[in-house]
């Protein structure tokens, strides 16, 4: 928020001396002319929309799951369109990934005495293990919070646990309403089937009633003997605790022939401007190129991928040389572990590279509101010089804050982390499910996330951190 | 965007006096009491979501053409949902409309010596005068600016004009781009008529290529004949400008059977929170109740509608006792003229009352970015004090601004303006045409407008302007 106020109080006697040295220290950097070369590239980016041509080609493959052939496909692909884009240095980091299949059965059935039976929208969350093949029937206890799961301990025995939290609507951040509703989709298999659960069913984490199981990591205790973990659709869940409420042994027959499967060789796919002056100081343009497996994963996240490979393009095009290099790396295995991240921070290749700044685009592909930066205050004061040409294209503020599971191992080897944030009210509405599908991206708020990216990366490789 | 430049750089003893000044200045108001109270509000509001309830209540009656059997049931609709939800002086005033009806006919059926008939998408724009009943048949001339209309005004006469001007995707900014081409649709036909025209098709408003055609107001000048004006959708109008190209001399055969009708009786819709220590001063909350005919109109304006009484609804329901009254007015036909602004400000039923802030919502239903008020730097001043509380919901600017159809006459009689300000990339994507449904407006995005605006409106009606 302009700060108006601040502006008009303050007399110029007092303002004068701030504008002298912002100024002063503002070295070689041409804003004004910087102003008119942004202008131009935005221009030719909101008319060709290539972030969305971008997306549509890395979401070709489908779900992308890590370790799939879908995966190795989009491995091969975005290799594909970063060296037709003329990138240098396009190539392949191999990662060792864990992989994990769904299988072709996913089933529960209610069977209650008071009713036929009906069948329950469910898919297996990522990571748990299959059922029995001819399934696992048991009673179903209805649970509200982990501090309800040790109240009623007792009960759990034999027991499917169906933990019916809803993603808590009263919060205005989606993330942040997320961020305290997954503990139960991660650690909520582990939780149960220490009281001796069979099962758990985990209500999807999404705002909205549908009739989509969301999915997602989940992830065993080691200590705890492993137990199927399905994640059940909203509209379903509201059912079931329904049907629970009229006949409490109602039992549910479920079926899953999930697995884990070994681990397989996959890669994080990487392309770059290469720096004129410090080739070997990186900026850094991070997205996923795994996705879950339910959909094309446009939001989660082949928009990340489109968005840093179009801001490269966009530098490219505009003519303009960076500095620093600027390299978009779609890493793999996000969802699944984060192995990409890890191998990436830790490979042989890093050299004597230096990342500057690593920016990870992972918040799907809404239009773009504000700009986070890690590191304090100076790098938000250098980017703040940018203020006037991002509010244009979106960006409204700029905070402390960045971060992600894929820059996370660079960001503790002292890396600072960025993020362009876009708007995300209906981020958790696709997330994760059947519905994350390419229509629920839009052109135009995908094509100002990559513009942003590219100013904000092309900036940095020029004036450095 | 927060100046932390400055925050940093100013030094304590330079701020001291502004904070001093500022906290002196805070007469009655409790921030961090508001701060509060608005969280509570909000989180009811967001776990309710009845703003999307009213929408779908609004846009029950579908397309509410002024004038229409359809605007009568809104108008009837909006009167009884706000005596259901208990506001003082529920009414109705008077307004009488312009009535224009589309009739059932709207062909366009392409002739060429190369092809086969083709039919177009099209849709008569508003106020346009139909077709002699067998239709009417021209060769086409395609037109890119109204420059070229002037180079070109020899060869106009007896033809079908087309002005192909797509909306600037350039533009960030997608009601610049929409201020830019709507001139084509509102004076298109008597600019081609003054030069003999018999018919004019408009390229539709859009950024997308879609097959819709996308309406919209035309007005004719006095002192030009009156010919018939037409939308084409997007797709059509690029297959349209290919066909010319391979048969300059292709004819299109126009068939529509709109016409004007007698005025009718209408009505704007009131209600309001009555000010408990100055009822005479109004902050007003405006946006329109008729629609185009072609969809229920989600976003323009049932949106607007329905945020409005939400936010009267969290004032009321929240126990907020507003010293100055805060009135809802749905207004009638603010896509055929704006009368009911009109009828609204001359209206005898004013009598004393002295509106301080009017602030129209005709953006669409995105989620809430901004806000902007009229009335120069003490209103903003005073505004700001809600930065921290707003920024909560969306709102991370306040800058000068505001107005709309609706509340211009007040305006221009002295009432400051404002406005909660939408994210609007995607709206004319929906803009006039069939595609506005209610699928396209999101129930979280709506009512965090409902929020913003009951916290700026009860704020205002406390304190004043």
């Amino acid at each position: 928020m302009k700060k108006y106020l601040l502006k008009y109080w303050i007399t110029f006697w007092l303002i004068w001396p701030v504008v002298f040295s912002l100024a002063a220290d503002d070295s070689s950097f041409d804003r004004q002319e910087f102003a008119r070369q942004v202008k131009k590239m935005a221009e030719a980016a909101l008319k060709e929309e290539k972030a969305y041509e971008f997306l549509k080609t890395l979401a070709l493959p489908g779900g992308r799951l890590t370790g799939s052939p879908a995966a190795a496909r989009a491995v091969a692909q975005a290799t594909d369109l970063m060296t037709q884009l003329g990138f240098d240095q396009v190539r392949q980091e191999p990662v060792e990934v864990n992989r994990w299949q769904r299988g072709q059965t996913e089933k529960a059935l209610v069977k209650s005495q008071k009713k036929g039976p009906h069948s329950l929208n469910i898919c297996a969350l990522g990571n748990s293990i299959g059922t029995p093949s001819r399934g696992l029937e048991a009673e179903v206890l209805e649970i509200h919070s982990f501090d309800e799961l040790e109240q009623f301990q007792q009960a759990v025995k034999g027991k499917i646990v169906f933990f019916n939290i809803p993603m808590d609507r009263t919060e205005a951040n989606p993330f942040a309403a997320y961020g305290r509703a997954v503990p139960y989709r991660t650690n909520g298999a582990s939780a149960a089937a220490r009281y001796g659960a069979v099962a758990v069913l985990v209500r999807s984490l999404t705002f909205r009633l549908d009739d989509f199981p969301h999915t997602g990591l989940m992830i065993y205790d080691e200590q705890i003997p492993r137990i199927p973990a399905a994640a059940i659709a909203t509209s379903q869940a509201e059912q079931l605790s329904q049907w629970l409420k009229e006949d409490p042994h109602l039992r549910v027959n479920l079926k899953m022939n999930s697995e884990q499967c070994p681990p397989v060789m996959s890669a994080n796919v990487l392309g770059q401007l290469t720096g004129e002056e410090k080739p070997e100081e990186i900026i850094l343009l991070g997205a996923h190129l795994d996705s879950w497996d339910l959909s094309p994963g446009a939001n989660d996240d082949a928009a990340g991928c489109a968005v840093a490979l179009e801001a490269l393009r966009l530098i490219k095009e505009a003519g303009w040389r960076p500095k620093r290099t600027i390299r978009a790396v779609l890493f793999m295995d996000e969802e699944f572990g984060g192995t990409g991240g890890r191998f990436y921070a830790a490979s042989a290749s890093r050299g004597s590279e230096k990342h500057l700044l690593a920016i990870e685009q992972d918040n799907g592909g809404g239009p773009p509101v504000g700009l986070v930066l890690g590191g304090g205050a100076k790098i938000i004061e250098k980017a703040e010089k940018l203020e006037g040409i991002l509010s244009q294209y979106g960006i409204n503020w700029i905070r402390p804050g960045g971060g992600g599971v894929d820059i996370g191992p660079l960001i503790q080897q002292g890396t600072i982390a960025g993020g362009v944030v876009p708007e995300t009210q209906r981020y958790f509405d696709f997330h994760h499910s059947a519905l994350d599908q390419l229509s629920s991206v839009h052109p135009r708020e995908i094509e100002l996330q990559a513009i942003v990216l590219a100013i904000v990366s092309y900036y940095f490789s020029q004036e450095g951190i």
